[in-house]
């Protein structure tokens, strides 16, 4: 009796619910997918009885060569998963994975989905990719994971910005002890790149995780980080904003005519009066990713009394002609100039040896050798793709405020 | 030229991406799903050509009759969409819609999967769900969007419990203007069901923009919202949590022995410890949905001088047989007496009429009754769903604090 009511509760409440579309919607068999395999291979499971061919694709995909320098891996574009007599598809990897945080997404019968037995998912702009985790203590992607360590707060914030005329959202990470302290603590400004918003760093970026593992483990030191909307035609994030539940799309507006950077002191002032923060140069950083590292650099070279330290990961660089009319990216060398007199503490440059901002990043480069501008400069394989940004910020956090 | 280097940065920035395999990820033909239409039907598309069989269901599907009284709608199973000759499979509702925010997926040829065009989506346990929502001013279903009002922030919290012996995580919406005033709040204790955890209300329940809209249509005092994990068992969300990247499942460690609801009071005092509350009964409020529900009933009779507003939305009653032994449940009817005696302002119970647990609360109902007991009762029609929780919520919080 006890065991029967138990068992109605369980098969009636949340999952089986409670109008026929609903059992239809919450039905189905259930297969492990993902299963991380103790070896550290990885085998993808999907029931898909009538499908005649299922592959996955995904960057856990070993590269055959990585020799072209045209911002491509040759990866397989995917490989197939074999049909089992339970109508049940599998692919196990013939190779152990490194520790990463990995994507992938099945292609049933010539149709991109999800897998029906992952929930974890990421949004990259318009596109939804499942993810998992191959974990190893002591590895970086150990960073990317929750551990049983002191724990932030995330928060979603709403500013208002005279200089945009908005009210805007940004995300912002308080470390693990602020609510139960009185100090003041350096912020962190990091900016995500075009089609991103104010979701990206904290979901594809696992800042929280990165920041909670690094204090914990006496790397970084706790600091706020403050993850802005980088797209001034935008509030919000798409279906955060009052546009409703639109379909996200590519945005530029940030790299128009300077509106972003112009506006930026809206974002310090707000955080300045709200938080308990060290509100000087010596404890400002500001680091981005492609436009946002675009941001980081025009903005750190406009206002050159903010910021001590300052991050351009796979950043573009120069303006689109045309749009390098805007006073924020006139006399881009003068700036530069006045910003390198005042010895910021850290000026760091990471890319990826295929991005196709590369070729830019070397011609910035060559300027700031050219006069003699201190830099620290941090090469890694591969392009403009997540798992580097992840890997930067990893490395440039600590770095901060020492 | 210029035109050709933008081209270029939206080609290789974020959609289209630095590898093979994520061109792969990144493609596909873009097809608009859902279109709400000017009439409020609505259009589904999914681009599909090796495919026999699409269909679709949802909860926007028209139910056939509504007669029967056993926790379900005879709605369709689903509807079949129509191939285009482009390869385009499409459904379009012989019916306009009611604003309400819906649920659906497709099924492709016996596969169950999202609409690839549609970044919306919910979890409810281990099961994600594509959303749409259709809107009209003033229409109920207005509230679950993001409108242009002031927003309040919502931030994921992590606190103490000595009582459960966990560091665990809670989401809390402070309203708009917390943080530009002195002033104290009162605060509404929010509670999810067995499955669900510190997400659901934000997500599934859209419990922000229902506060935010009411708020600004001064239909509802401004309050601190509150939404803890229900689960001893759990530090937080699945995902959230040091176990990893787990499957989400059922989880009635919450109805075990008692240890949520007398742990309650740690929450209590994190919260009046952090925030600007007014700390008493009068400003205190506790609702939740089913085992929500269950939680908020034997809190508010466990501690009667808590509380002043108990909200009970398709509640769970009565403890399993077996698992009644535990002290909170013990006592039943005096401790309810206790808590009568101290007149709390509102005790608010609601309940869809084919709700699976409605003869539990007709038997509740009855011992409120027979006592004198004062309460408010609102029924609605359907079952044990989202739909109706949001609802209840958008009733309930104006009630609160006046």
């Amino acid at each position: 009796m006890q065991m029967k009511k138990v068992v109605l509760f369980l098969s009636l409440i949340g999952i089986i619910s409670a109008t026929n579309a609903q059992q239809a919607l919450f039905g189905g068999p259930k297969v492990k997918s993902p299963e991380i395999n103790p070896d550290n291979t990885v085998t993808l499971r999907i029931f898909a009885p009538n499908a005649n061919e299922v592959t996955v694709t995904g960057d856990f995909l070993q590269p055959i060569t990585s020799e072209s320098n045209n911002d491509k891996i040759d990866r397989p574009e995917a490989v197939n998963l074999i049909k089992g007599e339970d109508g049940v598809w599998s692919y196990i990897t013939p190779y152990p994975l490194p520790p990463e945080l990995y994507m992938y997404s099945f292609n049933v019968d010539g149709l991109r989905m999800m897998d029906p037995a992952n929930v974890y998912m990421n949004r990259d702009v318009a596109t939804v990719t499942n993810i998992f985790l191959i974990d190893e203590p002591g590895s970086r992607a150990h960073n990317y994971r929750v551990n049983d360590v002191p724990h932030g707060t995330v928060s979603r914030v709403w500013y208002n910005s005279p200089g945009l005329d908005k009210n805007r959202r940004m995300t912002i990470y308080t470390p693990p002890g602020y609510e139960d302290s009185n100090d003041s603590y350096p912020v962190f400004y990091l900016l995500h790149g075009a089609g991103g918003d104010e979701e990206a760093w904290i979901s594809l970026g696992r800042t929280a995780q990165i920041l909670d593992n690094l204090i914990a483990q006496g790397k970084a030191e706790p600091m706020i980080v403050v993850m802005t909307n980088g797209n001034p035609s935008q509030e919000a994030a798409p279906g955060e904003n009052s546009k409703g539940f639109i379909q996200p799309g590519m945005d530029i507006s940030g790299m128009n005519a300077g509106e972003f950077e112009t506006s930026f002191p809206d974002v310090i002032n707000y955080v300045d009066k709200h938080y308990r923060t060290k509100a000087d140069k010596a404890h400002r950083a500001i680091a981005g990713l492609s436009m946002g590292g675009f941001h980081s650099l025009h903005t750190s070279k406009l206002y050159p009394d903010l910021f001590d330290y300052i991050g351009l990961f796979s950043a573009a660089i120069f303006p689109f002609e045309g749009r390098d009319k805007a006073p924020v990216y006139q006399d881009f060398e003068g700036k530069l100039k006045t910003q390198f007199e005042k010895n910021p503490k850290l000026y760091f440059i990471a890319i990826g040896d295929k991005d196709f901002l590369y070729n830019d990043n070397v011609k910035f480069r060559e300027i700031l050798d050219s006069n003699g501008y201190p830099y620290e400069y941090f090469e890694t394989p591969e392009g403009h793709i997540w798992k580097n940004w992840r890997i930067y910020l990893n490395e440039f956090a600590p770095k901060l405020f020492k």
